[in-house]
């Protein structure tokens, strides 16, 4: 039997301790090929590299026995490139991102490298999933994630994705407590508030870090904020079709054309 | 009465015709402010400048009249600035961006820093358009879109659009032909399918460009490829939540978690 291909990329940079780790697991599920930016790529949404070249080199980070690459590009170019160029010509059975150092719930999945790379996978046509894990440290503790990564993963090869689906994952921080379970979750009405810190470089010119707070308007307990908030794995599936089908009505109906 | 307070931004960056054309056209409607980026951040996504620091200067560059800064952030970085620091503690009746040089129909509102600004707008409650002209030229001729921008921001300001949308503009390109009019259409599902031209630098080292070919798999007549292709306006109403909400049937009924 053939193993399936899966194309790891992540947003946090190949050295970082989240992909290590979902190489280590995938490898149990079938042939793994890695295609991951040279570095942080944090908060790159959905950015695609437009009019200007692009860096792609082995690396051996992985061990001998792990095909893998650095990129100049972001996460979605990643998957971009191991879909048209490393691989190009096989079939990519299962395209996967993360491990990411943070959570992507909520309106998080617009900003997520971790999510444009599933999305990306998605939109060529692949199953895709975005693991994140809900921990912003660069030392997280990864050791209850796997029996999740796994399961998913397994149901993901096993069951299939309806076309042009990503799923978003995001696994509770390591707690003195077990994680309760998965819950099948829509996308919490929660977003971030921004401030802006004002200060003077040495040139006496201002300049601003943004300040983000996070705030949750959702009562709902169906959604991906409750779900972390309760110590379970949120899976949401994602798509790329952003029209709002209530607003051709709304629309069609109130506006004159 | 008072006049509307309308935010203006961009992704092409504001020195480009395109959002000069829009701060003429928005001052015949409100009171503008624009913050837009200092460069070109095409194809930024939804990008946001996260673990590094932002620049904000004003310019005169639109005349007396119109208050305006440049910053060294993304399209939606510009966005969050303009709300929560230019203009902090006053309404936002209006967010507008663009006018992009280029399409974003179909799958390029993901890529789009044009739509980002947009949605970021919708995201901070705001009612929100992106507009683009399906020209990608630097000297794209402008002449022909007064009449559909000032007609459906109008529409906008008096009607209102439902919380959290944005309202994705699609111009055909000066033609010969008048356009025939606007239509309201769902997302085409047409994508990229991307090559990468390896060359090899001046040190023997290999480097790549990333070439895109649009391909068009949607025989319907209610999406924005078939309007543009047709010499129609195009408005698509998107949303920012991304969940696949058949997908949560799907994944409940056939996977077993």
């Amino acid at each position: 039997m053939t193993r399936p291909l899966i194309l790891i990329s992540n947003d946090d940079g190949i050295t970082s301790t989240g992909i290590r780790k979902l190489v280590e697991l995938m490898k149990q599920l079938g042939e793994v090929v890695v295609v991951a930016p040279d570095g942080p790529q944090s908060g790159m949404g959905h950015a695609i590299t437009v009019g200007d070249t692009l860096r792609l080199s082995e690396t051996d980070i992985f061990g001998d026995d792990v095909e893998a690459y650095k990129s100049s590009g972001t996460p979605a170019d990643c998957v971009k490139l191991g879909k048209h160029r490393v691989l190009k010509g096989r079939t990519v059975d299962l395209v996967v991102s993360g491990i990411n150092h943070g959570s992507n719930t909520a309106i998080s999945v617009l900003y997520s490298g971790t999510m444009s790379s599933a999305i990306e996978g998605a939109i060529e046509g692949c199953p895709a999933i975005g693991f994140s894990l809900c921990d912003f440290s660069w030392h997280a503790d990864f050791s209850h994630v796997d029996e999740f990564i796994l399961k998913i993963t397994r149901e993901t090869l096993a069951k299939g994705l309806p076309l042009g689906m990503a799923l978003n994952v995001n696994i509770p921080p390591k707690q003195n407590e077990d994680i309760k379970g998965i819950k099948v979750c829509r996308q919490a009405n929660a977003r971030w508030e921004e401030e802006f810190d004002e200060r003077v470089d040495p040139n006496g010119r201002k300049y601003y870090w943004m300040v983000g707070n996070f705030v949750n308007h959702d009562k709902g307990e169906d959604n991906d904020e409750w779900a972390i908030a309760n110590n379970y794995v949120s899976i949401v599936p994602c798509q790329f079709d952003l029209t709002a089908h209530h607003g051709i009505t709304f629309l069609n109906e109130k506006w004159d054309l």
